[in-house]
């Protein structure tokens, strides 16, 4: 059996027991049904074209929000549009619907005029064209993106009607190809005192910032031109950006037109007014690169109603550090937890979509989950991560996502 | 180092010699720029939306045809519609380009309406909503559906001017998100001398087709409901749709309404008079189900053009028997091999992108890729194909694809 379908097993007898009763009845629409009589006929189709589009009846849009908690139907003023985690299924981000952040809109580039500056303590500063790095070695890898902002509309107050999209939707995952750094590093002949790397975007913002060049973003970052197999989507960095494994997402830097080498940061507006971290002790914290271990339950989640019963809980699990080691979901408000089936198999870095049956008895609880990765990092909750962090910063919320249930089945966001 | 990384060591350092001396300068479009001014200058933006959209610049399409080998522009004669993997890059296929093979089109059908019915000698039959399946225990995987007449364009002769869209667009590979056949099969407490299925679309041609309930189907095949993140598009069997990895693409039922449990093939027009083999010696040939060790290089490929020097193959290379073990590379017309970088990890019955260098001397050759599998099966050259299917067949083509390149660097489709 291959390793993708060990993990359902032990759910299966657990949900024919589940349903053996009169419950039963509930698992399909029809019991006894013996004919086609009992599904709709045949109809005709529509002609065969040049792109699969959605259904009409398949309704998917992120949601374009301006300030933090505040949705916003004015495109113009929209700083980021998220993802609706609440309708998706599987791993993979549909590539339309990755989530988006831009600091002043979205550049409309000619892939044919954009060019890539290598330079600074190089030994031979190279300026690259995108038909360049094509003709190069690649590297293709499903990875997550989360912004550093991901959940922090619960970080003082949770609004009770927050929708998973709402709360979660500024993290997707898709495929990503494109150039190892550590290729280009070489054709540059980088200079061995130079341990920073500046990335600069070419959005009329110029967001940059100052990267390290540890082992292992030597090892594993890379200019990404290829997005789930097609050329990058305009809003995710057309016609390159950078791809940094399980790092703060505003270090992917898109439409990226220049990496300069250094011995040191360059301490960008970027790196010391926007991207740090005021701490509850008054100081500030900054170059928090990392995205912690995070999981949060998508169904069912904020603003859904469900019925007593057997409950499929599904959601997806991620960690900066590496692989999700396990998930553990808690029907009794974080007072006893079981494990959940993760999706095999699991890579490094990505989404990975979490399983567990529940039996529903209809009396009010919390739900909530919590993930633990490879390295041991565990997902705090609530409590913890105020108390370490206190209530100043913005960014980096990882906390536990406790979603309650009311006796008439409504799901609502609460803070544990 | 994650083992996705693994893979482009060795050609790091064969690239950075190869590209040392004089042909170096052609691996950038500058050499020794210094400053922004060698780099356009940065833009403003557009206005977030509810989806990513692609660039005006990248240009997409599939080709919709009507008989094999004759490109049409009418879509109501269209027959399929083909994945343009010379121009895509990875393992996934993006969704609106996924292949599209359809026997009377696409029909539009209402969520909420669709049902599918499970019965024959079962002990429980029973009829099933959407929402039904969404709520049981999921598989998530990545694998590729062929079409069983992927490459026939070849079969007799080879027209000089197709493109891989034209010869090898038959075949994609998506996430798909469903409900495993063996859960539904113990819901329905299916009869234990019940060893073949019945599986129907619900399109106008009413497609069915009798499945063995091997070990390895009932492991593997499940009911797809979810397509990269996203509900099935239309096309690809919105609502639901079978998925038997590895099998011949008409096996992955769409738009699927029922299954139906029985001892014996139900002996339907689709496998007796449509997706049967006539082979040389006058025999036909029926129920040949498993998709063949297949690959083609897509970089360089027909009607491209390349220059000399350094160049990058590469390549899409997949077996229905599970994990491809390697792919060779000929420069020479087959006289003598490399082996070519695979994409880490290995997924089972997935396509896999695989990878070469090539120092072009400039005179004419033919280049061509041969895949092995896990279980030992090797791609076979066309003579040899041919030799043992002969000319009066039209399915499961999976010889060699050869593609010659003349003085000029035109890229053209031979037979070998």
């Amino acid at each position: 059996m291959p390793e993708e379908f060990r993990d359902e097993v032990l759910s299966r007898r657990w949900f024919l027991t589940a349903t053996a009763g009169a419950a039963g009845a509930a698992i399909a629409s029809t019991a006894s049904a013996e004919t086609l009589a009992d599904v709709p006929d045949r109809g005709p189709g529509a002609d065969l074209s040049a792109h699969s589009e959605r259904s009409r009846f398949a309704k998917l849009d992120r949601i374009p929000e301006s300030t933090p908690g505040k949705r916003n139907i004015d495109p113009s003023d929209a700083i980021n549009s998220k993802t609706p985690h609440q309708k998706l299924v599987g791993n993979i981000t549909p590539t339309d619907l990755h989530y988006e952040r831009s600091h002043s809109g979205v550049p409309d580039i000619d892939p044919s005029q954009h060019r890539l500056l290598i330079h600074g303590m190089v030994g031979r500063p190279l300026v690259f064209s995108v038909d360049d790095l094509k003709r190069m070695p690649s590297v293709t890898r499903i990875v997550f993106i989360e912004c550093t902002g991901n959940g922090w509309e619960n970080w003082k107050k949770a609004d009770p009607d927050l929708t998973v999209q709402n709360t979660h939707g500024l993290v997707s995952t898709n495929e990503w190809t494109g150039v190892p750094l550590k290729f280009l590093v070489d054709l540059v002949a980088k200079d061995k005192g130079a341990n920073w790397m500046l990335a600069e975007g070419g959005d009329g913002a110029g967001v940059d910032r100052s990267i390290p060049l540890t082992d292992e973003i030597m090892e594993e970052a890379f200019v990404a031109y290829g997005q789930n197999g097609e050329p990058l989507r305009p809003a995710h960095g057309f016609p390159m950006r950078l791809l940094m494994p399980g790092f703060e997402g505003n270090l992917n830097i898109k439409w990226l037109r220049r990496l300069k080498f250094g011995a040191a940061p360059w301490m960008t507006r970027w790196e010391t007014a926007r991207y740090t971290q005021l701490l509850a002790d008054g100081k500030a914290r900054q170059f928090q690169f990392r995205m912690e271990t995070n999981s949060v339950i998508t169904q069912p989640s904020g603003m859904m109603q469900i019925q007593p019963g057997y409950n499929r809980i599904s959601g997806l699990a991620w960690s900066g550090h590496g692989k999700i080691a396990k998930v553990e979901i808690s029907t009794d408000g974080a007072k006893t937890w079981k494990q959940a089936q993760l999706t095999l198999p699991l890579l490094s870095k990505a989404q990975v979509r979490f399983q567990m049956d529940w039996d529903w008895d209809g009396k009010p609880t919390k739900i909530v989950s919590r993930s633990t990765d490879e390295k041991g990092n565990v997902q705090p909750d609530r409590a913890s991560f105020i108390a370490a962090m206190g209530t100043n910063a913005l960014f980096h919320y990882n906390a536990q996502q406790t979603w309650s249930i009311d006796e008439a089945g409504r799901v609502r966001n609460v803070l544990a």
